[in-house]
């Protein structure tokens, strides 16, 4: 059906925009009451009425005093393609009561979002609470249908970016992460968008396949958007052998085609026994698992030019790493450099260490200048805490590959993305509540960051549309929105306006462009460096400052007087 | 891109299953060492052996002893269409190293899941650690193949219908439950799925509206699966209204067709005016918010015959409610019945006995039988633990709109099945590890949940293929699968077998049906009905026993001495 309604759909528009990456991200991914409140509106005749909304969060996620912001052009690819078709249509007729006119379903027919505009922080950006994300205006019956659909696109994608930078963070600059989540995601898309974000976030690969060919039809798609991929193989491959006997085809040409080896079996056996008894290494293992030793065979004699191996199926020590060792060392006869090994199990800052061990008593004992640097690669359940612990404990891991708790997002699952009605017709609107937090910053605003002489952000501002924008070098106040005590003064070295135009709608104002992948991961680095160290450590960071200028601050605290009731004490 | 490949699929996939129902699912949503094994696999000669993998989990989510198995029916989906198309092929081969031989893309291109065998237990089941949810016998290569997508599909769908009749648990059968959580999901699909394997664990409703046309391309979809909608409206669209004047249209036909109102907004008034003077009512509130009264009255126009309102945009007791009760009033005199509240922040409890109150007071004060059984409906992070706290505190809430922790199952984000090689070509296999609870349990097996006398279900045991099966009234010695001493003697009163085969391939047995949803969700109540309730509490539930039959015990600890490798000590 989702194939249906997309090629309807395709139709219908007529846009050099692609539609959303998951074809089921259509008009009706939305809650039932957009349906009742635009028919609710058309009903009043108030469909058209010009609303802005704000769409922010309330709480940085993990503790955290930093957000970045994601789902942008999914948005942008969503609303490019805003159509109703006639399935949708008939479907949400019968999801309405019967009394429900038929005008108001002529009018989802033409519906598109022509009318609407969109202001947003470019993608991959450091955002915090309370400032806007998105700015959408246009007629409110409009722009509510898209409340849903954005708030569960920048939610997700803005929360798992977030952890991917996190983790990036603890690991340091010089590790390699890779992505390896799909099997534990929350169904197949967040698996699929987990890749996109993860390394918009500061991931460096992903072992999983199907995220270049759902980002674009071109099969080059993996070269375009530079996520290297990364496989080995898994422990039910270790284990589906069950001696060195079973390979039958045994025979490795050397990598430059000089030679053939026969028995590249023979070849690994002969150098798991010198293994054995070499001065450096001896004692440390006697027998080997010979099922294993039969898969990494087997597996070199596939891969020989990228041979990693998963050394912990049966003992990391005692079998996992000579077996690799025994076959690495018999590609390298034949010229081919092994990858590594990754350990999946068990105290990895400890066999780690030890591995590199074997690995530097190998390059000396045999005069293998290298071979000390080997690749290790550790899973098994890692997030922030286990990084953290790692690296206080000292390890020789050069890559993680990090699943669940990074692409579930396990240490905090959801974002509270909100969208909030801030102006209509031109008249600012509040939401109150007994929550403090929960209160919106009502009117039409713009949104600015100041940056201080170190080239740090001090500061995020907003303020009316109307007001004039914060001048370098030019004292202004800045207010905390609903504490009256909190205020301070700044002076500016750099002004940076935060939302940009990325939907113009009708109106002849020009369209932001949507950058590649790539050039949002690099903006998402280099914001993150320009933010000071103390905001973003991981153990009580301290609290970016949001602000609103005097004047808003004013606007605010009248509108809440206006429309909260007075009570009565009894 | 999506809609090429399920199309191209659909071309050269003869059956009459539909595809997953996000089409997305493709057999390359996989991991890139699913491939790479294969084409090991293949070079050694070794794709075609026949393997046989256990799909299990190892610990119960959420603290609990018990988890629901879902996701099965999106699995038979899956392989029933498995074949890949000339792109996909393509872009595997380019994810290669270009050493692979074009003879495994050539065998890739003839695959499908003819020859794969599936035994499951029934979709909707109450299951348990360590016991097989899959049993999946076939092609070592192919099998490899299913493991990522298989794993992905079932994680989520089980746990989240888990969270689900853990919701449903505590709230008491009584009470409606409604999911709310489209907008906080992990992406879009985490969405849809959710609304289905919630309605699964026992949720009474969605206000999701695309749930429905996803599942099938009927729009009568929604009636099928008797998911019913429920929505009424934003605090947006209480405050896109300044005030009643802003109301055009006011007239409003008797619900009989017998006369018509000229002007509701007055009749609203009216009613307004005398709950402020009423004895009962009288001081509560003065004067209510005008933009709320006419957001009310706006949308009471629109659905005079389902009218429900949220009542805590600006004030509860001084506005919201007072607001509601006029509105409501004046639709009675209609001939229309209102459908309720409701309640979005604040003290839940609280707030609902006073609106229970003043409903009452309402009843009395103007002869209205009824109206003092109102619907109140409360929502806000609604979770576990705040269900519970609101059945101690006492509340008036008839219905519970649960969405972030429900859908995003925030308490435990991820559940961890596995997919574990247990037989090769006949040959039992084992996969060892330091920590106990990751070792695997060899043998291609049957599984049996034996009962007791009360009709409870007393021991899940696994046995090897070839054992008789456990009798009624027969002594059976059930052992823990790793702990010598934990063995007990059951004499079961009914024996049931877990193992279905719900994909045959093209061996003779018969394929089980798929069941429809209501009916899974009815077989997951019966489930939950059938275990003993100390197993089933929040607190401290005991573990539920499974055990494998001597025979078993016996050959796992053979096997594991067998393969773990002799330790020297130095």
């Amino acid at each position: 059906m989702a194939e249906t309604i997309a090629n309807g759909r395709a139709d219908q528009c007529a846009n050099n925009i692609d539609g959303p990456t998951n074809p089921m991200v259509t008009p009706i991914l939305t809650d039932l009451y957009q349906f009742t409140m635009a028919y609710a509106y058309w009903k009043a005749g108030k469909h058209n009425e010009r609303a802005v909304f704000d769409l922010y969060f309330r709480r940085n996620p993990f503790g955290g005093e930093y957000t970045i912001f994601a789902g942008l052009e999914e948005c942008i690819k969503f609303i490019a393609n805003f159509k109703f078709t006639e399935d949708e249509i008939a479907f949400i007729r019968s999801s309405l009561p019967p009394t429900c006119e038929d005008g108001f379903f002529e009018y989802l027919r033409e519906l598109d979002c022509s009318d609407i505009e969109i202001y947003a922080v470019t993608e991959g950006s450091v955002v915090f609470p309370k400032v806007p994300l998105m700015r959408i205006e246009g007629p409110i019956a409009v722009v509510q249908l898209l409340e849903t659909p954005f708030v569960n696109l920048i939610n997700y994608a803005s929360l798992v970016t977030t952890n991917a930078a996190r983790h990036r963070f603890v690991a340091g600059r010089s590790k390699i992460l890779l992505e390896f989540g799909l099997r534990r995601a929350q169904g197949p898309d967040g698996g699929i968008s987990a890749s996109k974000y993860c390394y918009m976030g500061g991931f460096d690969a992903t072992r999983r396949i199907t995220v270049f060919l759902c980002f674009d039809s071109n099969v080059a798609a993996g070269k375009l958007f530079g996520i290297p991929l990364r496989g080995t193989h898994s422990h039910a491959f270790v284990s589906s052998f069950l001696s060195p006997d079973e390979i039958i085809e045994k025979s490795l040409q050397h990598r430059d085609g000089s030679s053939v080896c026969e028995d590249f079996v023979s070849l690994v056996q002969t150098w798991l026994n010198k293994l054995k008894w070499s001065h450096l290494l001896g004692g440390i293992f006697s027998e080997t698992n010979q099922s294993e030793l039969a898969a990494f065979t087997s597996y070199a004699l596939a891969f020989p030019g990228s041979f990693l191996a998963l050394v912990d199926t049966y003992d990391v020590m005692r079998s996992g790493i000579p077996n690799f060792c025994a076959v690495a060392l018999a590609l390298n006869d034949l010229g081919y450099k092994s990858v590594g090994i990754r350990l999946d199990s068990g105290d990895l800052a400890y066999q780690s260490c030890e591995a590199r061990k074997f690995f530097r008593a190998i390059e000396k004992e045999f005069g293998l200048p290298g071979f000390g640097k080997m690749n290790i690669t550790a899973s098994n359940d890692l997030n922030e805490e286990t990084l953290d612990a790692l690296n206080k404990q000292g390890h020789e891991v050069d890559a993680f590959g990090i699943g669940t708790h990074l692409v579930t997002c396990y240490a905090q699952a959801a974002l509270g993305v909100v969208f909030k009605l801030v102006e209509i017709n031109n008249q600012p609107r509040i939401k109150l509540s007994e929550d403090v937090s929960k209160v919106s910053i009502p009117c039409k605003k713009r949104c600015y960051r100041l940056y201080g002489k170190e080239g740090y952000a001090l500061v995020d501002i907003m303020t009316g549309e109307n007001e004039p924008q914060p001048k370098v070098g030019e004292r202004i106040l800045c207010r905390h929105p609903f504490s009256e005590s909190k205020r301070a003064y700044v002076v500016p070295q750099h002004v940076e306006e935060l939302l940009k135009c990325f939907w113009p709608g009708n109106s002849d104002k020009t369209r932001e462009d949507l950058p590649p992948l790539k050039e949002i991961r690099e903006r998402c680095i280099e914001q993150l460096d320009k933010m000071r160290p103390d905001h973003m450590r991981r153990l009580n960071p301290t609290p970016y400052k949001v602000s609103v200028s005097a004047k808003l601050y004013d606007f605010i605290h009248f509108l809440w007087l206006n429309e909260a009731p007075v009570g009565e004490l009894q």
